[in-house]
């Protein structure tokens, strides 16, 4: 886990970010906390995917920016994921502290990197990019699930 | 509830399936049963999207087609939804029986038909489209949670 | 689906909606709406098992109630049910109409059923039981995913 | 995480890790790999509790032991936890290596860890208690979800 700051990323993580940024008005929150997260992913092929969160009125049913965009990138024909970037609000104003993934979404990560044999880096954004960590789903879900003893 | 048949589904429904039977091959289950679901949403403005499971190694982790399809739906812009057609396979053979939703599956739809005030149209079909059945979100989720008593 | 009253549920299923009721204390949610839904079960042999609801900060990995008392039954070793009452409050409030399961529940109900072999009767309560309604798991999830084509 | 043998546990460990065997036959699951896992929590006040994987014909909705276990604890009036142990079986017979939670049980755990305010010790052991590991909720889920940044 690295903390580091917007100029600091690369050319090619700042686009990453800018473009889950730009993807935060399709987040769907009008519950409770109003929280809304966004995310994109680089596949392989260079393209750039980005997901939103969807809550739901029973909250166990809402679903995550993280999960959404690797499901979108998979009905688009993409499995092979190589970086994903973060960002989220709350209640319309700031997240103080980068956003890092639920479980869940770590789990459904570790799909995709079974799927591809790459780790898959991850940068987590606080909402104006202040506070920003690089990290990978290696470090996020240690001892995964499975693996080894399948 | 309606039991029908592929011929007697109107254009814009046939269409909608077969674009669900096209999805297929996006299916992601190397794992038991390997059940392979695909689904089409029919937006609002006649644009068709498709979604298709992606399992987990950890199964409380895979996701279903017809999630998949909103949640993509969603990153595309796309909120207003009007109709879904499903499908699928299993062990890489038929499935002998119209596919239906599950009820996570039909909770994340009942937000969509919250989002819109539409019922959705469904259409649940076997792997070679000789048993189908139209129904709606409405039929297939009774009495939904929230609504009334928020 | 029966709109019923309190007074007019035999007295087996009082006894589980006011265990129900009293196992309110249970639910665990701090953040945001505060609802707190509560659940019991009558199992095949008689004996009555709770469950509540257990709030998470990343909302996806809340569970609800329903599900925490069918899991809890299954740890006590029983997997036979026969019905179930729900009740809930929020924000401390109350809830003004009857709280019905999510699809999610739902889902893990039918599996009761596929065990049991016997639909599950459902008493849906708001918060002060002024408003009941009677139905049961055939009637809250038709056409489930499974059965018929397996 | 520490790779151990049953042998070097403490008593405390052992009596957890016999309970979450002793547990295994709760554990439900007809479906294709068959896969069972059990879990034993120690409470604050030095009871065991244990949960069982509990399967679904629809995969999603299966919920694993190590949740099922939280959720029986919170039932039964227990939310201070210190200790985990989890063991399991596959297709009938053994699997090799330690079984550790997925991405969803352990967002839960962190939960449970957020109540008590301590980490949760946790042991992961293989089919025959031959291969054992101890971690704990901090190692299995750095950076959580949540906490900082709200």
């Amino acid at each position: 886990m690295l903390e580091t700051t917007f100029e600091a990323l690369s050319e090619d993580e700042k686009e990453l970010l800018s473009s889950a940024e730009g993807a935060l008005g399709l987040a769907y929150n009008p519950y409770n906390s109003q929280t809304k997260v966004s995310a994109a992913l680089r596949t392989a092929s260079g393209e750039i995917i980005v997901g939103a969160s969807f809550a739901n009125d029973s909250s166990p049913s809402s679903v995550c920016a993280e999960r959404s965009a690797i499901l979108t990138a998979n009905s688009l024909g993409h499995r092979e994921l190589r970086m994903m970037a973060i960002i989220g609000t709350k209640m319309g104003g700031m997240v103080n502290g980068p956003i890092t993934p639920c479980g869940v979404c770590r789990q459904v990560m570790q799909e995709s990197v079974n799927i591809s044999g790459y780790d898959l880096e991850v940068i987590c954004s606080n909402s104006d990019k202040t506070k920003i960590i690089k990290t990978s789903l290696r470090e996020l879900l240690p001892f995964p699930y499975g693996g080894k003893w399948k």
